[in-house]
């Protein structure tokens, strides 16, 4: 059998470089073409020395030939690219936010931006397998979810489906610098993120409808409110997540792992662990790690997680999904362990 | 006038090098002997290379010419080594926590050993002049603020003064790894540590009595609840902390900044700044930034403050405590802004 | 076929837990047992979570059962631990400098220390596929070369055996920290490190006689006579080296780059690149990169390497080793490109 | 006595903001206007938060009130700005390469550009106070030395004024990123740099001629050759040289060491030290460290260097100057010590 066609639209950006990254040793596809904005016509190792091994030229476009595409691209400008692939029925993953919010008036507000293609929102599943894993398989547009939204949504959705938490709860996220894409702003030299820690969104983040609409799906009591914090750590890649919800009613340190441990039970990436766990446990993996704690002074359900933002974070979910949508063991090409320290 | 003659137990921590550091320009002090455990008979420079124009021979313990002590002990081993100078009236800061707590039992049941001197405790004052400057001055004994409580004080005691809060309240604090010291441990190898961010302490932490003590002397409504999450950051300096309480009633983004505004208008160290703050901003001075938000959606007042753990997280605010102590204006030796970047 | 049984003496240090992770994908090899000084009798994952998924109990000792051994320990603790396992003829690739000095004189002037078996001295292949792939093929006991010296000898050997350069060189060469191996020492505490750069071994340093071994093997005119500084950079893998020589004669920019070229055409794991590269480029991978330069106005030959000092550096070394020994296709397992940023 | 009015141009590079942060604890000088090009009309808080006790409007240009002028422009720019100010005999020091290099052609050969004024390069003198003391306190124009040529050139003038080095020498330079200045390229963002070291300007870097330009004049043989070869190191602020040079004749370790003692016995900021140093021993402190070694297995002297690239590197070599001229105490406002860890 022929291995499936890929195609990889901004594998300039870090989340396209690594779905290169990862796909080269994906024993059924190949990425067959690839494009980058301002790259045109480079090969894709002047951009990404690490890639020299899986080099090819850089593309204006993808054409017709691709049995699947990625989109890395920004906001507004994927769905764009994306909408010619969806309307004849080629297999997309979007890796940006297009198509994450069900309701395009929220997307509108959050984005300030018209929306390209409105039409295709319905037919996105939005793509976090642990939660909608049948939808997936099905699907033909996988929205694949934010970084941030990732550790959130998964740190607190056994506790809302097991109705043990209010609706009100607080996500204050650390974010390696990676997610913030490879761009060359002031903010981001490295002399102004090197030994330095900040907070920012305070006014409110984009990824925060995204949390609360997956949330308050699990959710018996209607709207979830998160009041989400995001701050930039001086590292390159990993989100670790501190989850603070009020308990509805006293439930015991054993009761709320147990919880966690039969929710995720089944799931290839997500282990819930005994100890807090450190970002770089999850280097390079596509492994979420979930810490479940029980303060029981101030009735609270403080919830510690990890992920590496570019792979379960971005690109690693993206080829989960990928493999979920084509047929393959979910696992394929994303077996490798971290790489640590 | 002759200079104040000073002396440092534990030089050879970072909090005792800080000290000797800041004392070293110093104009109306002089630092006459230095001690430090396995270090004896050691030159300082041999220690610290960065100390060696202020270089002098490190003493296995203080003798009684020295008018004013500092001790940067470990707890217990720190009231252990103040108490004879306390019982001959030389005024002391005291860097550890041996003092900070009123009521013996609850530091006995958070620092898990006997109390070596009770008796002097309730002599001592919790040093910090923002809130207790009167009785800084008048005080023979200071208990200087641990670093992670420093921030959280100051960042949320200007809500309860002005009883905006409910008592229940949320500390998400990323400090630097000199906050855990000189050590030689595994836990805190670069490679363990670079590139890494973790939670900490989660079933309970030291300085999470500290700061109910402070906060709920300000509370209008009893005891103060405090879920303190400490996290470690992949930086030296700097603790960063995320402060979330809900109001009780509804406040405006402007009023609780004036709020802050009135309540530290005199403060020589204290910065209530318009945007998030960043803990490079603050290394190496004794200032702390505190930025004030309040997210209406959620009826939350989130607070964010900076500061740098060794400076007024510890010998700044020691130099500080010393200042008044002395009679000095409080800023002297202080004066330096931070380096950036 | 059944795989190969691996056993992994000391697999606590950096090195250990490499091949762990690297093995752990190793479609023809399994890893049955593994050994750890002061952790015998804990789960892998107690001491490094991010082997959960390859997780087993570590045991005080190998027993007859394995087929192959590595060996991770220290220098002098590796050969003993190792002799029983070559007296009764086990493969073994030993990642210490046991065996890499054929004058076991000079073994224990530089090391200062007797050693332990002498005699399997002889038998012993340095392992470096690029120099001596027939004699690694077959061997039963590899000497794994040290970080350094691979990247000075695989920079440094096409210019030795074209006779394009004096004798006597210069390697400036630049380490992350997990080259010191993970060891609670103050000197390797984050904040001593972090943000810091230092030169050490100024007085000499136990890897310049490997480099002199091999490279004056390949020299045609006796004794090469190496001038190695090591540095600490504070990043956690990689080595930059930057290699210093006198040419003998004029050689083009062209001329030196075809002789490195052609020296290297059939290398699976050395590449030959036209810019000077970074470390990261070769995060997690077995590559070695390597850049040649010519200063006309010195007429110096100047060459710069970057590797990862844990994988091309140690453990993928010794895999790479191991598939040779075991009749393997060379690269089996070591497939995966670097993780970048 | 009034205070000497300064103005600094281009306050919003690392440079500019660094003599800023000095100058405002300077007690014989007051910084009374500031410009920035695209930041003119803001507060410079605005642009550097850590300066708001210092903060003042960023004008568009000097005007002729002041005294003393700085200029952080980059080359060209720098002197074209400072040349009304020149030509009004205003005492300035140029932070920029634009006259340091006595040789027009040179000058021009190296940085690609017509030199705006090269009339005034000759009343220029080379701001090195070690070398050129007496003619920095005459002068009305320095050239401030650059970051990379104060290592070398103090590392090695000890050795070429004794004359016991061949004029061959190499200087391996390791810098941390703040010697990039201020710039929103993707090469100098967080990602790319963390974790990661790269060599650069193997054809050739500007800093080269300023270094043999120095030491040719201090040589006994003729002109100086300098195998230059820069690097990137993970670090915000530091640079650590290694200089590698030929001996002429047998000499041992203390005798070279006391040569370097000899020279540099009244030297307020040049320390001889007896081990490597490292780079943040410097952070934040007008310093240079320096080790001297004799390797007599090769016959080289190596010497190893530390400063910090901002102060003895750029602007606290820049106020030693401006002290010197205006007949101050040369430590004025530099004697804070270095800020570790």
């Amino acid at each position: 059998m022929s291995k499936t066609r890929v195609g990889i639209i901004n594998v300039t950006g870090y989340a396209g470089s690594e779905l290169a990254r990862i796909l080269y040793r994906h024993p059924e596809v190949g990425v067959e073409q690839v494009t980058g904005r301002s790259a045109a016509g480079k090969q894709l190792s002047e951009v990404y020395p690490h890639l020299l091994d899986a080099d090819m030229t850089i593309s204006p476009s993808l054409d017709s030939s691709v049995d699947f595409v990625f989109s890395a691209l920004p906001h507004a400008a994927s769905a764009e690219a994306l909408s010619p692939f969806i309307e004849e029925d080629v297999r997309c993953v979007d890796i940006s936010a297009d198509f994450r919010l069900k309701d395009v008036n929220v997307f509108e507000s959050w984005y300030k931006t018209e929306h390209p293609c409105p039409q295709h929102i319905e037919n996105a599943v939005y793509g976090m397998p642990e939660l909608h894993r049948d939808d997936v398989k099905r699907s033909r547009l996988i929205a694949n979810p934010g970084c941030y939204p990732t550790g959130t949504i998964l740190g607190l959705a056994p506790a809302f489906a097991s109705d043990i938490i209010e609706t009100d709860v607080i996500s204050d996220s650390k974010s390696g610098i990676s997610g913030a894409g490879r761009k060359g702003d002031v903010a981001y030299n490295f002399n102004e993120i090197n030994d330095n820690m900040s907070a920012y969104g305070l006014s409110g983040h984009r990824h925060m409808p995204e949390m609360s609409q997956e949330l308050s799906a699990l959710s018996k009591h209607g709207e979830v409110k998160v009041t989400f914090v995001p701050h930039l750590a001086p590292m390159t890649r990993g989100i670790l997540g501190t989850h603070y919800a009020n308990l509805k009613s006293e439930v015991s340190q054993e009761g709320a792992t147990d919880i966690y441990r039969t929710f995720y039970a089944d799931e290839p990436f997500v282990r819930v662990v005994s100890s807090a766990p450190s970002t770089k446990e999850t280097w390079g993996s596509n492994h979420v790690l979930i810490n479940v704690n029980i303060d029981a002074y101030s009735g609270r359900l403080i919830v510690v997680t990890a992920l590496d933002n570019l792979v379960k974070g971005a690109a690693g979910a993206g080829v989960q999904n990928m493999n979920l949508m084509l047929g393959l063991p979910e696992t394929t090409g994303l077996e490798t362990l971290a790489i640590y320290p």
